[in-house]
């Protein structure tokens, strides 16, 4: 049974992948972590997640097989190098192992905190990566935006001509730090753009699409877990609605986490799950493609896709946990 | 002192214009109407309206100077038409004197119930329409999603190449009718997109769009009221953010009701408000203009542009019970 | 592996029980069932269910096992004395089982509509009548106010002199019926008290606490799930803050789903599981005990309470189906 | 036309103190102040405000001969001192001038910033302290709880046996620094009974009735603005409804702010307003007088009335500026 730790439990998403763990038929957690909050118990800060461990100092994890890091970029970068380093595979959920171009990273994010393990991450989006994803020591768990716009985008990946992406978040996707944006009634009743040029997931978007250049615009909206991706895509050459759903049949059918439907999905019907919801449509007043993606921030966005990726890295049903 | 009566006082935009006439310096309001909810006093209704008139039954409405009418469509064209047959000063909350091709109309909402009056609406956006409207006999009062889409777009109309609009909406833009969509359960920390071909505000931005055909889907958010478009632009040949900064000055900066700010807005920051919020930028990556635009979907999307129009049909100050 | 059926899975409650028995290690979900929504597939009408069960129409139910019946009061009992006669073994979520006085049944619901079965109901509140339900055949499940209030009240059953309870619940109690209270406009940032004398609830509370007569009002709050009860406890004699946790340990300390708690519970602690977490102090100005008990009112409240209660019945861990 | 300043502008109170007092017909607004937030635009920090001012370093307000003090407590007690040396008559939003008994304010607040002022405020619940507020110049405005409460239990102060306080309040009423309480994912779908036992204003609710010792429980629940007040009372002798009404139209039927409704009051129904719903019923099985009471902590419980108090305090109808 391969032994686990979480690092950095304490945050949303860290919670949930502890909580997963913690009842997952084959690995064993060992540790969780926490920096403000070592001492405590797990199940004292995240009542739901009903994990009663002790949140550890993160220097407190010795050799485990494999470890969920959930600290923010550039944070993250040593510890997973530390990791690496012990030969414990990771799946980390910041931006420090996603790209691939050094100079994109630190023109978004500063200076990279281990640069010479810069590149090391196989991407882990699951449905596309899987291949790579079980072979590899450590996985870049995809960001929550990416995972439900690359869901949606890929399968059409040669036919985008124009991308717009319009995305939807639920409060938690802007963390646990309380400030004035998640203050309740600054988000309570309220809808706002926000870092309307240059968010930090648009070079990610653009790297899983071939260098495609788009347009990608974060809302918040006032529910706690929740993301929808709308994306309108201008198609290189004239698409038929049909065509388009053959594509995401080819892409998805067999997948256990995606779901296709004809009603365009709510983030509702993907709440504290693992699964993306996928519905597409063709204008046909202007051919465009309207592709509608929905997922949960913290699970498929975050957390569970981390487990999924476990799975996978250990040859395990993707499932396994999950359902 | 002109007399003016509300049609339709039991729907939630017929209640705040009552409300805002109720308390008008110039108007006096005389009748509330209802149809199933007539023989209650509105403010047992509508408690927040705090109008202690009795609801009438349309037909108790005699002569008045001027009337808003808040019915359906398709029920509202014969209500509208009675009153300009008496001589009465419409405002029309309805899709019905909208459009100028009934064509279009009857392709979209069946066919016309006062044929006979088709077309002779004035389309009631103020800041656009502000002459024609001093003179009209019927104001067609702009659809919520038309208001926000519009005052963003309309000063970039000679540019637009491509343009998509994604808008988002609180429940109370789906009516007072209780039903699967409207439920509390449904809707709460929930957004979906909805209708997402065809939705009836289309041809009603396209046709004061000058006939560009644009793509255009709303979305549902949990909040009760306020709207906000964001709308993606392809210009027709390179425009600087500088550029767009100006046309927007050049449209609304004496405007009394429309609020010009570099940060995104939030809905929250127009609710219970006649304002318009609009941002704008230009994405340096792609070219791509993006507009923002925030409004409270009852109220300058529905009442009190309908009282701001009424104050412009009398030669009032448009501001004059709207702050 | 004991067959089982959901009559009643396209209500909230009932999709739940489905959602669980679906994936039960020792259950068999033989049939779902609706009236309206017969043919649907019950993770079309409720997709986080992902039961991918059609709805049969209730009269597809042949022989199983067990059945949980979700329908509403009176159309319940009907139901229930069927599938009793032909052996099935049934927890009724409705009240016309839980009452053992018939005229007060009648007083409150109206005719009971299967009168010969009346009274043989076990309630179903699984922590104070563990041994009778494992022997019975017909369990009544208990109200969700009433779970909550007795989890808190009956370890303190014999010192209750003056009890006022006071309870808050999200408005999927209030049911999947679209109607004016549980229009989203209706119940979004709004607090309500509601059914303040004479709440059904009310003499299901007194029956389990002796017949001590209480003072019980609910109020609706703008959530989806959950349920708080803050009771307010004069004794009838005097108790040490240390007394009334003793009383709680020695009730709940081997509980799996008890959980008690110094700071006192958030409903979202126990959101979609089957836990009550509880809460106690005494206001040491007054000498009240001062009771805090949180549920899910589906969950604990009703469904997942259905499930513990047939775990019971068929001499399972009760915590099988439900960590 | 008296000169009036608000200070501690920037926080919730303040803003909508300020808002008011900017379109009021009576006074004149000079300075707006806040100590983190001068040199920014009112409606900048608080867009709704629409009060285009900048916030002033406190000291930066001169001679004006009314304001509004909407500091936390302690910190308000010597610049309130310090403004009624120069003559100024004040409102003070804080509870720094509410209680006559300093050992009392100082167990729950900790020493007094300004004893040589303490017990000069004149308890600002209008409805109940007209005359003496007519004639003060430093009015204590009740805190929001307390106004809820005593405006639905004074007409019964002479028949209070038993009296238990279940008070909810929206998010609004946590003040507006962000922390774990007040952040959105922590608010959002919860309900949490908070300060349990010796919340603060229990002594000033209890100073208000004449030292009757009453139980009184706050609860957070998710929603910006409002309050609600449920209260539980054994009156020392039995009471009809009849009677109770009776008192209740003794002592509001002429009240411009108070609303009677046999339907018990939602929160939603007087938000953003001065006033406050009541509703009463005696339980006729246990003879409990249930009395319910619904504010806008922010406005009747804080700034609105304020601005009512100011009315009073210098002649004008106490309904300008506040309809």
């Amino acid at each position: 049974m391969p032994s686990v730790a979480v690092l950095g439990a304490s945050g949303y998403a860290g919670a949930i992948a502890a909580r997963l763990l913690y009842r997952h038929p084959t690995f064993d957690l060992l540790h969780v972590t926490a920096r403000a909050e070592a001492g405590q118990r797990l199940d004292d800060v995240h009542p739901r997640t009903r994990v009663p461990m002790i949140l550890e100092r993160p220097d407190a994890v010795g050799d485990v097989d494999a470890a969920i890091v959930a600290y923010p970029h550039r944070i993250s970068a040593p510890v997973v190098a530390a990791l690496r380093e012990q030969g414990t595979r990771v799946v980390d959920l910041s931006a420090d192992f996603r790209l691939t171009d050094r100079a994109i990273y630190e023109d978004y994010y500063g200076s990279h905190q281990a640069p010479e393990h810069f590149g090391e991450g196989v991407y882990g989006l699951t449905e596309h990566h899987r291949a790579e994803i079980r072979d590899a020591d450590l996985v870049a768990n995809p960001g929550c935006y990416p995972t439900a716009a690359l869901l949606a985008l890929v399968p059409f990946i040669d036919v985008l001509s124009e991308v717009v992406i319009d995305a939807k978040s639920g409060v938690s996707g802007a963390g646990r730090e309380a400030n004035a944006t998640t203050h309740f009634v600054s988000a309570d009743e309220n809808v706002t753009p926000y870092q309307v040029s240059g968010h930090r997931h648009t070079p990610e978007i653009e790297q899983q699409l071939g260098g495609k250049t788009v347009t990608f615009v974060p809302h918040l909206v006032p529910l706690a877990q929740g993301e929808l991706v709308s994306a309108y895509v201008t198609p290189s050459h004239p698409l038929s609605e049909d065509e388009a759903w053959e594509r995401l049949d080819d892409a998805y059918a067999t997948e256990p986490f995606v779901e296709l439907r004809r009603d365009p999905p709510g983030v509702l019907d993907v709440r504290d799950s693992n699964f993306c919801r996928i519905s597409a449509s063709v204008d046909p007043r202007t051919g465009r493609l309207l592709l509608f993606s929905a997922i949960d921030n913290l699970w498929k966005g975050a957390a569970s896709q981390a487990v999924q990726n476990l799975n996978a890295m250990y040859g395990r049903d993707e499932r396994e946990g999950l359902l």
